[in-house]
């Protein structure tokens, strides 16, 4: 019985899986939320049992413990032995780890000095690293990289046009995000069309609460959308993607506000979907709204559907061509209606979606015979794709 | 005989051309700079005539007596009273002026007014207005807006993903920029291609220090590179073009920098090809260095072609496919290479350029005879286009 954990820590966040391997089924998933803040909150599922509640954790060391502790009391696992495996997600990997790493006291403290590139994750990440670190001395532990799928891109597109020495000194450049995601839909899209991955022009859209878009040329990451930070990009559920820069001072000024921290808050947390609609920053309550006849949650509707549009554009400029549109994460996978108002507006592209197939929430071809451009709808389990790392790194 | 002066103010330079209307012959043609700094430069041409002085000039009032004082010591016009028309070109129109307008008093003070959204820009046009009407009361004077073209995108490309109310409160939205060139050379690729220009889909690529990309369809603007502000878009001479906004505080950081107007200035002046190349902002400069070996200024080069070639991407995808890509302005004009690097690279579009035809700087259809997209070269003129609305307007 060889069992993986995958972890995925935020800022004040902790979550968890535990997948039985190389089988691959998830045994028990959990998260912890509002670390540091009052009234944290656990949450462990395995089987039927569902286990929840309320207790001041004042930071990741503790909640580890306590995750531990709750593993034990209710027998997820037998023993911590049987614990063969931990895989952590990091969200910023600079231009260090091209790929996933086995984590080491130096590899932890790297993932900690790259905390300026993710102040509110990679700080987190190297405390929570540690502390499974001491709890499971005899497991696999390996470190998978947001960035490292999009350590390919070449400099014209990762290079800001920026005085270089930006670059050169403070390596100020695009790194994207996602990457573990991008990765694992655009193999699986190859796999589904059953053609060589390294001879195709995938363009892969994550698009869920964060979201961007990617395009995979010959199985490597070209570009992608989001940024030196997961702000840029598209419109998201309360970032706002790409936006003009001089708005920064003229909002300032309009608004009182003097630290420019405080004006990118808002940028990436009170915009996007919410911001546009006031609704919300989840697309189904921006889409019933909108079906209620809210004009300003259509609008937000329209322009995120607008700003993929765009996306599949510019990708389809930089390959030269385009052989397959994959769509996943939580929007992506589950919404069919924005899976079809976004193709259906670049049908001059070559894609067509069919109807009744893409009426899915599951892995599916969801274009037309005729199409030239194959759609397809492919859940992401970022968990798996941690696991498998885990195993391949063992 | 009818003549009409076009004038195009900025922060601290006056340019101004005198036309034979409606035979739309140059007759004059002038700029003064550093208006406001030490050793003013003033210049003039007419027939075979030369002129250049330096002196220092105060303000934009003082420099339009010193052209009269020229027009009238040179015997350029032999009485005012030939002067019939003046057009002003204005940098920001706001939502106020979707087409260009008959200059009154009101119309001056709105211009002023605007002048939050082009601080350099706008105060320096109201008073020039001022002063040709004080001179010139007898004249038909037009203003001439840089972003009424643009006032026909529709709101899902000029609204940002921001809080909706920034937009609704102090008007924070996309406006573009360039739009008598966009206009003008949209207008004109419909008349060489023999085709309705309301039944088109037109990409226009103004390409000069500034450059800006817009997606004409049916004879509107319906999408455009620039923002609210000319920061935005592809990259340009000494302008970023789109970043991410996360970048301003890492970089205010590591600068030591505490007013963001400091980092949106070093965005707007230090960047873009200068930025990058380390060499200039000039096009025609980076060349040279990129010929002979150095990799910054390839790099610039190759950005440059990248950015614009993300943008013909995107409107395709906003119009849903392309009729006709056309280039103008200093690079788009006279760089056959650029233009050549930059449509070789989008071929997935249908266009293919004739390299024989493209070695031009006039106008021309330079694509190849089986290309499904034209790619016309069409040198602008907005200073003619700013006559032209003069005359229509008298």
């Amino acid at each position: 019985m060889s069992k993986t954990m995958a972890i995925n820590a935020g800022s004040s966040s902790l979550k968890f899986q535990i997948i039985e391997m190389p089988e691959e089924i998830v045994l028990a998933k959990g998260l912890v939320e509002r670390i540091g803040l009052n009234d944290s909150k656990f949450s462990l599922e395995f089987g039927d049992t569902e286990i929840e509640f309320t207790q001041d954790i004042p930071d990741h060391d503790v909640a580890v413990t306590i995750l531990f502790d709750q593993l034990a009391e209710h027998k997820v696992v037998d023993s911590l032995e049987e614990i063969t495996g931990v895989g952590h997600r990091v969200v910023a990997g600079g231009e260090l780890f091209k790929e996933s790493a086995v984590v080491t006291d130096e590899v932890i403290q790297q993932v900690a000095d790259l905390g300026e590139f993710a102040p509110l994750h990679n700080p987190a990440e190297a405390v929570v690293m540690r502390a499974f670190k001491e709890r499971l001395p005899h497991a696999s532990m390996a470190a998978i990289f947001d960035t490292s799928f999009h350590t390919t891109m070449p400099a014209v597109n990762y290079i800001y046009s920026l005085p270089y020495e930006y670059y050169e000194d403070f390596q100020a450049r695009k790194y994207g995000a996602h990457g573990t995601s991008h990765a694992y839909v655009s193999r699986r899209a190859a796999e589904m069309l059953g053609k060589p991955y390294e001879e195709l022009k995938i363009i892969t859209c994550h698009l869920g609460n964060g979201a961007s878009i990617t395009a995979v040329q010959n199985g490597k990451s070209v570009d992608t959308s989001m940024g030196f930070t997961p702000l840029a990009g598209v419109t998201m559920g309360t970032r706002t993607g790409d936006i003009d820069a001089s708005l920064l001072p003229f909002l300032m000024d309009k608004l009182g506000i003097t630290d420019v921290n405080e004006m990118v808050n808002i940028l990436n947390k009170k915009s996007g979907l919410l911001g546009i609609s006031g609704v919300s920053s989840d697309m189904r309550d921006v889409e019933n709204a909108a079906g209620e006849g809210n004009e300003r949650a259509q609008l937000a509707l329209d322009i995120f559907v607008n700003r993929v549009q765009k996306y599949i554009g510019q990708y389809v400029a930089v390959m030269n061509g385009v052989d397959a549109i994959v769509f996943t994460a939580g929007i992506g996978e589950n919404s069919a209606t924005t899976r079809a108002a976004i193709i259906n507006g670049v049908t001059t592209f070559g894609c067509d979606i069919d109807p009744e197939r893409n009426n899915t929430r599951k892995e599916a071809i969801v274009s037309s015979d005729a199409a030239k451009v194959a759609v397809i709808n492919i859940p992401t389990d970022e968990e798996m794709e941690i696991a498998r790392e885990v195993e391949r790194l063992k």
